[in-house]
């Protein structure tokens, strides 16, 4: 299934996209689990989807990113070779990780900021997931029983404060995360070890690649990460994106005002955002 | 005034610590105002202050970390020279930064863990500042008038994993981040950019610095982190540690079960946290 949050007429709701249309779980059941995160904290998400809620058109609502509230955004950096190797280092023998504040997110649709203090925004297409079940010390083995979906991110970074200033500063330009436009649940994804994945950059593919490549695949950078924090219901996790990036170009190609950006992954879609100045 | 976050028979609350003493706010105006942040977000702390609550002991509450749950937490490293010194690095050109999720905070008495998976936890005494009223490109000459108040903060951090994995999995370990005992209020801190600091393990000084050699001052890493993100009530920056840290002695010195480590801020107070194991 795929599962969407969304606002109509100023209220914050989720719920199921049915070809056109949405079943809006939050109408019905939001008193008690007012997102979908509250619903995977619960346990009930299932439940719900078998309770007949009210129907919307998916063309009426505004999408909001796919869990608008997460406790904890991580990403891996550096996570296929081809990409490694065009920015010149050398293979991590350990996943290289860094971490996203939530207003960073943009749904679908929504407008990636260029910032007033840089103009080198940049695009990547990544697969991410969402924990469905929490837990520490997940083992390998267990870890693709922690993911309740996926979808797609464009961890969109600006390139000279990562590279001169800081990687987490980089990352962490308000409204530079796209993600969207809704989750797929795990079990409609059976190997999400093999699924294309790229950006189009106002229609030119740019990047493209498949997660078959990961240097750290899903179970091992689950297993990872929950080594030293705790994964909670609707913990992001990105997985790190192929080459092709623009800053890595000659010349350099950073995204302006008026493009429009799109990420596709396999199975799941296209997340689309068009791009405007922090001032625009 | 000095604010405290506390748990008192299982109720979260809040308030202002006179003497032995600790006024309730938040048993008279929780259901408003349920926590600090949250009357911090409303404006309201200074009327909440001279409303006649009722008053309950210090030593009968349970200290939580000041602001429980901030929307951003920043950690500001390589911030005095002598420590960049130790390290071997150059000076930093820009603030070097990164992020810490809130479930790594501990409060004062709270214990920080030694992890699993290393052994190599260390201590860092810092100056932390909490933001009271919220903005974004704040101007370096208005950012005082940005900062509620300040508290020690204990940036302990997992070296292997910081130096040989990634910066952000080394600082985000969870319950590493001790933060407390209180937030002073800035009117209590005339001028925060002239404060003793230092670290105690087991009664032993191995930390000793003065705020006024920050490389990046307080205002000028306001402004700087408002620069890429908007800062609201709540959030908290904590500004870097000086010389000393236990990896880069000989022999190293790390966090040990059973230890004590104590951080001291002049005009603050002592954040006093033990050690101990993950599983222990």
């Amino acid at each position: 299934m795929k599962y969407v949050s969304f606002e109509k007429d100023g209220r914050e709701s989720y719920g199921i996209v049915r070809g056109d249309e949405v079943v809006d779980l939050g109408s019905r059941h939001g008193d008690r689990y007012p997102t979908l995160r509250a619903a995977l904290d619960a346990g009930v998400l299932s439940d719900l989807a078998e309770s007949g809620s009210p129907v919307v058109r998916l063309d009426d609502v505004r999408l909001l990113p796919p869990i608008p509230d997460p406790r904890k955004i991580v990403c891996v950096g550096l996570n296929y070779g081809a990409h490694v190797g065009e920015g010149g280092g050398a293979l991590p023998d350990f996943p290289s990780l860094f971490t996203r504040f939530t207003d960073t997110l943009v749904p679908d649709g929504g407008d990636l900021i260029v910032p007033k203090v840089s103009h080198e925004l940049d695009y990547e297409c990544e697969l991410a997931l969402v924990i469905g079940r929490g837990g520490r010390h997940i083992p390998v083995a267990q870890a693709m029983d922690h993911v309740f979906g996926y979808s797609c991110f464009n961890d969109a970074s600006v390139r000279d404060y990562q590279e001169k200033h800081s990687l987490p500063a980089g990352k962490n330009f308000h409204a530079t995360g796209g993600f969207g436009p809704w989750l797929v649940s795990a079990d409609e994804i059976p190997d999400p070890g093999a699924l294309d994945l790229c950006t189009r950059l106002n229609g030119v593919e740019l990047q493209h690649g498949n997660t078959r490549d990961l240097i750290f695949d899903i179970p091992a950078i689950i297993a990872y990460v929950s080594g030293f924090t705790p994964l909670s219901p609707g913990d992001i996790i990105s997985t790190g994106t192929p080459e092709g990036v623009g800053f890595l170009r000659t010349p350099p190609i950073f995204l302006k005002p008026g493009d429009v950006v799109e990420i596709e992954v396999e199975r799941i879609g296209v997340l689309r955002n068009p791009v405007v100045a922090e001032d625009g």
